[in-house]
């Protein structure tokens, strides 16, 4: 272990896309669309917040569907690895309410995330972002904190992050990121990114 | 979850001091000194690497010795709750190459610590604060990151943070530190602070 911290975007790099999920187990198509469709965050949101109210879908409909997924294959053993040899943080534009049940097969990392205001019927009925830019936010706190950061991603919403880390990795993002970023390497394995880590690390790790 | 780190301390909080330990199992009675006994960490540090040299003792036997020691009776569960409803960040003085084997025995939780230099021969010749006041720091970054943080220690070295946390407690305290800070809330058992915890939220956590 050493002075390095690996950020990593949840959704896309280490479990599925948890709107896309909820649209396929729902029927909902309108709520296929993610941050690789619709850069802005918060109309995104909005756009979705107000589907769900037409729909009339609340929090536990959501957290059923999301309690079926499961991380991306090789996923939990990939982040084990990384917790082993480097401190881990998962930077992530999801809400912990979605995130719980996928945490749980995780084993915990820690996540920055943000959170969503349920009313007491179990209607979701706004979010609240912790705070905006919070990837790259958290990327500057940690290097003023001294640490050397990578991170990897797969996103619009993850390239602030990925600029402002020490070393930023893509991992599997659409066509469309990969043209209009190209200075991001490009990753499609969780074995090419471990030998990454591996070799940019200032530490020699077995 | 939500929007609430917990920074943890780790000697005395969650595993036994390291340093009393190498001592113990060494004999050497001039290691027992931590920063309960001498505020000025890097006054300690000098005096225990000059200690190290004058009976050469080098890196692997540190490690055999911390490698037998195990996390405080109760501590892994206590932390196992923790990371399932808050966020978990360590805040130690203690150095990578020593937390190691026993952050295996926690699961690995993120850990903000320091670095020890060694040679090639596998003598600690010198070591490396990643920044000074790191846990007081630490504690504002997240505020900066919009996280209201509870944060748990023993030690002179811990009030900075403690001060700095919106809930800071002291656990398992020595008696000078009580005096020193009576706005400090004491707790000498894992459920006391869990119940805290859970009373401090602005969560509902069953």
């Amino acid at each position: 272990m050493g002075m390095e911290v690996v950020c990593f975007d949840l959704e896309g790099v280490l479990v599925p896309e948890i709107w896309i999920n909820v649209a396929e187990k729902t029927g909902i198509e309108a709520l296929r669309l993610t941050t690789r469709d619709v850069p802005d965050y918060d109309e995104l949101m909005v756009y979705r917040l107000g589907i769900l109210e037409k729909e009339g879908l609340g929090i536990a409909e959501i957290q059923n569907v999301i309690a079926q997924l499961s991380p991306m294959p090789g996923a939990a053993q990939f982040l084990a690895w990384v917790k082993q040899n480097f401190q881990v943080i998962i930077l992530s534009d999801t809400f912990y309410q979605f995130a719980a049940p996928l945490m749980t097969q995780l084993d915990y990392p820690a996540l920055f995330a943000h959170n969503l205001i349920i009313d007491d019927r179990g209607r979701i009925v706004d979010y609240k972002l912790r705070m905006r830019d919070q990837k790259a936010a958290a990327v500057r706190a940690l290097q003023e904190l001294n640490f050397t950061v990578f991170a990897a991603g797969d996103s619009y919403n993850d390239t602030g992050m990925l600029l402002a880390a020490d070393r930023g990795f893509l991992f599997r993002p659409p066509a469309k990121v990969i043209e209009e970023f190209p200075q991001l390497p490009v990753f499609t394995e969780y074995d090419a990114l471990k030998a990454e880590f591996v070799s940019s690390s200032s530490r020699s790790i077995g």
